[in-house]
């Protein structure tokens, strides 16, 4: 029997070199075929050939028995190194600038002596509850700060339950919206398996995608249909390996929020191809027309993140959750488990008092920025969807592409997103935050005028 | 053109088939040696098969022109894949019960109104200094709650740099040390890489490395030698695709600092070969003897990750940092800025206060509980090494196994870690921690010694 055991290794190296011959074999194709795409001026990635491969692929996995989800991963090994091995020699596109480097840059610039005016950051002028402070305070003073449950402390737990209409194991308390982001795409995808995301976007759920070794699919929205998805070319995208849909209703940064016959049409997709449809409904409360959670449609493998940052201007506090059937947040605490043991036991105690606030004052002051920057868009001539919630407008830029915009306007002391770190196609965009008062907003909208006019 | 492009692509099938084809002939074979093996009684894994296996494709490779990083994460996937084909059907091992698990079945013990004295977990009984209390209502009053730079607040940035004689650059705080080990493994490692851990050892490294998709290769440490590591066994260890150790002295659980002799060829082997040297010092200043920090050996791949928990017995503030090279903090800062943006501003001003506090009467009751156990389990004449530093003692069992003696010491109202929960080879072992009063570890330990007798 060990003879045995020595003639299969035997086989088996033999084969593992026929392996890689073909695999290499396989990649001097692929750069064959990125000359010829480089000549022709077409892009190295296509979708539909890919589509066609992956097809080939399960149909040969099945006529061989071979393990389906072992194939596509072992192809997804290979379209990735591909892809790779032709865009060898071919300009990479210019480091993307998000948010979040635009304001990093203006937090440079102020540090020299600059005076900014900061209309890039989703990031609430206004003060958290009193409340919050005072139990921060109690927490310390009764020595609660100790590991609690990773997935949180039952009163926090309790309490979002309870206003979620869902049971307490069916929430998990996570450091801030993202990280429910991060152990959603981390906890239910595994590497090679696809994610659609609905752009304009927040890049969080591209990077996250990225980081797990996620592949994201885009589903591109424009201003011309009113930021409105296609439900069609939606499920066109949707292939074997597609596992998720991230969507975002109030919309960073477009504003909008879906009627529902469209949210009912994503949600019977998703049930019809049993994605788990991850719903990141942080500006739940920036409502200023009916918002429904897509927990009101009933759907099994939804998942809803939300956040204390927006609504109770709580952003530096890192604490948020998710809200999904029991089996999902397990998951999700096991990502949580490996990451970070448990949220902040003060911080948790915080957010349990922020929950007994009332945000309406907030949301008031909120909807009367956005209709004053959109007023002002107006006047400027520029087109946009004017929000239905959430906390930015996203205008189109007359004729420039955003970034020289965006750099002119901080060198005026303004600070304002480029639409290109919401997605490829959106270098005609900006976004603008209604986070400061009236006042400001009116100065830096002025300097946006005058620069855009040049 | 386009012909070319047509017919290259039909090559490409054909040769994508062939692969496929291939790879189901190699998991075919996997599974007869699957079969062979479980006859002959060996275990599904053989280190020393998968390095000849490495070599070849490294070999063969260089040979083809086939670029190397790729042949290899190729090959892991194939292995990978192999493994799981040649386990099926085997009796898998039960779940392991870390400390955590002890831990959180004590607290149910305890919700149901058993009184339970806790030996298992890794938190200090003692109070966290005023300063962090008044510095955390502070941070309140004066609304820093907002966004801070993903890798922290400059002043605590500047604080830990002084301390630790690097530049403000090299240090990046953390939501936890285990965050900062898992920015360290994930954004340092790639998927298919290797990790080499020093077991017995906190469960978090081979948490994270699985997370990431990098394999763990483990060197076990005996009794017997004092838990001192073998370098040449260490040696032995590291392959092609090894790219990380592991260490962590004062050591949890076996309380062990090694001399400087040793930590030098350590140092030396992780520098002739590459490899990150990731330190977990989060133990340094309960040190009962001379340690130096990793950073005395000026190796330029070293990663040392601390935490405020154990010194001063913030554990439930959820904050430690890692000082390393810019480079690689720059890439763990990568890590932090996809899962959480950065850790909440209110906890790192209370991390700043504490760095001013002397935790050296905290370090003082620890040191005298740790004789205390000792002399304790002298004298139900345990076998062990006296800790050098950290909270545990980590004794040998007379003969029964850890898990049925965690079970019985539960009922009795006493939670101890089992030691299989810090490697698969400990199960004779058991981990006592020193987090609480003299009365409590007395009467613990009384307990422990009439379950061992019996």
């Amino acid at each position: 029997m060990a003879n045995d055991l020595d003639s299969l290794r035997q086989q088996m190296r033999a084969v593992t070199s026929e392996i890689m011959q073909k695999v290499q074999e396989r990649m001097e194709l692929a750069r064959q075929i990125g000359e010829v795409k480089s000549r022709l001026d077409l892009d190295v990635r296509d979708e539909k050939v890919e589509q066609e491969v992956r097809l080939a692929v399960i149909r040969q996995a099945a006529a061989i028995g071979m393990d389906r989800d072992f194939a596509l991963r072992l192809l997804n090994t290979l379209l990735t190194e591909s892809e790779a091995v032709q865009a060898q020699g071919r300009k990479s596109a210019a480091p993307k600038q998000t948010h979040l480097a635009i304001f990093q840059k203006a937090k440079q610039l102020e540090a020299s002596g600059k005076k900014m005016i900061h209309l890039e950051v989703g990031e609430p002028d206004y003060s958290a509850p009193e409340s919050v402070g005072r139990s921060l305070a109690e927490a310390f003073r009764s020595r609660q700060y100790h590991y609690t449950e990773t997935r949180g402390i039952p009163q926090l737990r309790n309490a979002i339950a309870k206003a979620s209409g869902v049971g307490e194991d069916e929430v998990i308390v996570t450091p801030g919206g993202r990280f429910a982001v991060f152990s959603a795409i981390a906890g239910l995808l595994k590497p090679g398996q696809e994610l659609i995301t609905v752009e304009p976007a927040w890049p969080a759920y591209r990077e996250c995608a990225e980081f797990a070794g996620v592949k994201t699919k885009v589903l591109r929205t424009t201003l011309e249909d009113g930021w409105t998805p296609d439900i069609d070319e939606l499920k066109s995208l949707i292939s074997e390996g597609t596992k998720m849909l991230a969507i975002n209703y109030p919309n960073n940064p477009t504003g909008k929020i879906l009627d529902r016959k469209t949210m009912s049409g994503i949600v019977s997709l998703a049930r019809d191809h049993g994605l788990y449809l991850l719903s990141d409904e942080v500006y739940s409360d920036y409502a200023f027309r009916q918002f429904d959670s897509v927990l009101t449609h009933d759907y099994e493998k939804s998942i809803v993140v939300s956040s204390f940052s927006k609504t109770y201007a709580m952003t530096g506090f890192r604490v948020g959750y998710a809200v999904a059937e029991a089996e999902i947040i397990k998951k999700m605490t096991r990502v949580q488990a490996v990451g970070i043991t448990s949220v902040a036991e003060p911080i948790q105690h915080a957010a349990l008092a922020a929950l007994s606030e009332d945000p309406s004052a907030n949301v008031r002051i909120m909807e009367k920025r956005l209709k004053f920057i959109s007023s002002k868009l107006k006047e400027m001539g520029l087109r946009f969807v004017e929000p239905d919630g959430a906390m930015y407008v996203y205008p189109e830029l007359p004729a420039s592409d955003d970034i020289s915009v965006v750099e002119s306007l901080l060198e005026k002391g303004v600070a304002i997103a480029p639409g290109s770190g919401f997605g490829d196609s959106y270098s005609k965009f900006v976004r603008i935050t209604a986070c400061r008062p009236e006042d400001e907003l009116a100065q830096g909208l002025e300097i946006m005028s005058s620069v855009i006019r040049k």
